[in-house]
């Protein structure tokens, strides 16, 4: 994994820079958070803490060394810590302090923006008009920044956003489901977020491209930084999304894509969306971890069932049974699920209804002795429904209303379809 | 459907016969559940009543007219007929009297049990030592008697039934699935019921037939009466059910399986089992009535997916997306389901562990870290990882024992899977 470890291209950036008084406060609380982004690791909860307790600016000097925290600090992070979640018995600010050492030397804010700058990015943070909304309900885990390649709109709002992930490793049904669910959803206004990979990841954000009614029909939420469209067989799809939709990242760019980015990753795709929808996962899948993100913000979760043959169906059918995530088929079902911005309609198949719908138990009962071929006398038919003959002929009456009984010369049989 | 209505094969009883004081108790019971049977339709909720109320003796004499029911039996039946959940406006018993009128004539219990003896058969009813307790579960709507075509072996528990019921029109997936799934069940033990259909049912019976390790391998419940062997097309299969199993039903001999019935019928396929299994139904399915059954008496509905492309699994992934149904892939998971009394083995999957599940946080971080190719310092590690130095040394050393990293003079990189 050496090649694809984190890149700095030019040197660090200058002190002096960031002690600029031409900063305003505002950009400087940028400057910081493109700083942090690159020094802490995604979801580093006690640098994450340290950043709510002090302010970006000062977290970042904090954590350079170039500030000491106080006891206050420290007892207000600890809050933050317990009711994140993390462990409470944290031992205080100087063991992190030395796990983050090592990274000082290479921050380098002032290149990484420019960098994005110069790509036709930019970086934003919790507070932009363009900020998505709803990243605040990962609360602690909310990402510093994000560094964004693509269009000037809007983020969607979760109930306008679907998240469409599955394995790498698709087979033809999944590629063709999860390409039919992304496209109708694009055409519905739905925006598909998927992780850019190989596979489902693909064919959610082509299908997104294709479908796409919104201003923003696809978006990318990539592990590693977005200066690079990663993986290459992707990059042409990739650049397609940035240039229709948005390719984000929290990490800067030159950020190598590792595992534990990957799977950090996974909790922004599954918090952006009102739903997660697997469509393709073999029993351990990278898309179950999304999915658990989902779950464990109250996001709701689907899967979309398969062959109990296909291995690649196996990690659906474990969200399933394990109660977790709810069964989806069609496009309806999934738009049902994302809430009142898209075209929320009941799947068509519910209102195809069979003609003897609503018969009382008795007309069923009638129904069934009625001959199809030589009709039959009210007597006759009593005995065959056990029914009185004035039950039988109340009856006959209203199945004749109904078009499933004729009379032939005082007896009945039944109506042939259609006719 | 005039072909298949009831067809009394010989004339009707002899009201001398039945009054006979040969008849102990017991067998008076019998004898008139037999004709009470033949005279009111499955699930007919009001002669039920009338049954539970005023025992099956002086029930027939009521139904028949020969005995005249007081005011406090009515009371009784409103009382049962309220906790059934059936209408508590139901108007007394002078209107069924007139629905059951037509029918008097025909009843013939001494030819039906005759006819039973003669096909090797014979006919049960609740409190005999074969009579299936889990019927008990349906509350009123237990059956007044099993007519029974097999072996005379006990019924087994609910808890060793597996219930597996689908689509006439099964695809091939679902044969493949139905097969399997009874063939592995009656290996286990697990007595197969379905209802002796086309598809689905027809694949149940035959795996449970192939597979089946217990004395009653699989039972085949039938809408009509066990005289014939319906549908014609199973008759072979069928007679072994009946000679390896059982095949019963609650309607007597010549009875015509009417859809009525066929509905009815479900209830006590639903009963038999600790859980029903839909391998393959359409949006619309008889399999889904009995699915409902057994929700409503509260066994476990599971349901197995398939293809959405599949419109014979759209009323499985139906039952799974309203929550009812629990999805399940494989043996191990229906016998989960079923309880203690099968081999309930959790599914081996679960125990086909990742190499790096169990790793710290830190620990994984740094194993992304690790080059594949030429080995890296501490320090360099260090950076790369975002952890401090010695960190990074005691994640080496709990790695390296894992056989997770190698030294190579000093520098560490990732070992080789299976090094």
């Amino acid at each position: 994994m050496m090649e694809l470890a984190d890149s700095p291209q030019t040197p660090a950036m200058s002190k002096q820079a960031f002690n600029k008084q031409a900063f305003n406060k505002q950009e400087q609380e940028r400057f910081a958070r493109a700083a942090l982004s690159r020094l802490l690791e995604p979801q580093d909860s006690i640098g994450l803490a340290l950043v709510r307790a002090a302010g970006a600016i000062d977290a970042l000097k904090i954590a350079t060394g170039r500030l000491k925290a106080g006891p206050q600090l420290e007892q207000e992070m600890t809050a933050l810590l317990s009711n994140g979640g993390a462990a409470s018995s944290w031992g205080g600010i100087s063991a992190s302090l030395k796990r983050w050492a090592p990274r000082v030397d290479d921050l380098a804010p002032e290149r990484d923006l420019a960098t994005m700058k110069r790509l036709g990015g930019r970086m934003i943070v919790p507070g932009d008009p363009l900020w998505p909304r709803q990243l605040e309900d990962l609360g602690l885990q909310e990402p510093l920044c994000l560094w964004w390649r693509g269009h000037e709109d809007e983020f969607p709002a979760a109930s306008s956003t679907v998240a469409l992930v599955g394995s790498r490793d698709s087979t033809s049904y999944g590629a063709s489901v999860t390409g039919d669910l992304a496209h109708g959803l694009g055409q519905r206004g739905y925006t598909i977020v998927s992780g850019g990979a190989y596979g489902i990841d693909a064919h959610a954000h082509r299908g997104g491209l294709s479908g796409g009614a919104g201003t923003m029909p696809t978006i990318a939420v990539m592990a590693g930084g977005v200066d690079r469209y990663y993986p290459s067989g992707n990059e042409d799809l990739l650049r397609a999304v940035a240039n229709q939709g948005a390719v984000i990242a929290e990490v800067p760019p030159g950020s190598a894509p590792t595992r534990y980015r990957f799977l950090q990753r996974n909790r922004i795709i599954a918090a952006l969306a009102a739903v997660t929808v697997v469509v393709e996962a073999r029993w351990r899948s990278g898309a179950l971890n999304t999915a658990h993100h989902a779950e464990s913000i109250g996001r709701t979760v689907a899967a979309v069932p398969g062959s109990i043959h296909s291995a690649n169906s196996a990690g659906c059918h474990r969200l399933l049974r394990d109660g977790g995530a709810v069964c989806v088929t069609d496009v309806g079902e999934i738009a049902e699920l994302a809430g009142p911005s898209g075209t929320a309609l009941v799947s068509e198949r519910s209102t195809d209804g069979a003609d003897h719908d609503g018969l009382t138990l008795e007309d069923l009962i009638l129904l069934d002795a009625l001959p199809l071929r030589s009709a039959s006398s009210v007597e006759k038919l009593s005995v065959v429904a056990g029914l009185s003959p004035e039950a039988v002929r109340a009856g006959l009456g209203r199945l004749g209303l109904l078009g499933l009984a004729v009379t032939v010369g005082g007896s009945w049989k039944r109506a042939r379809k259609g006719a």
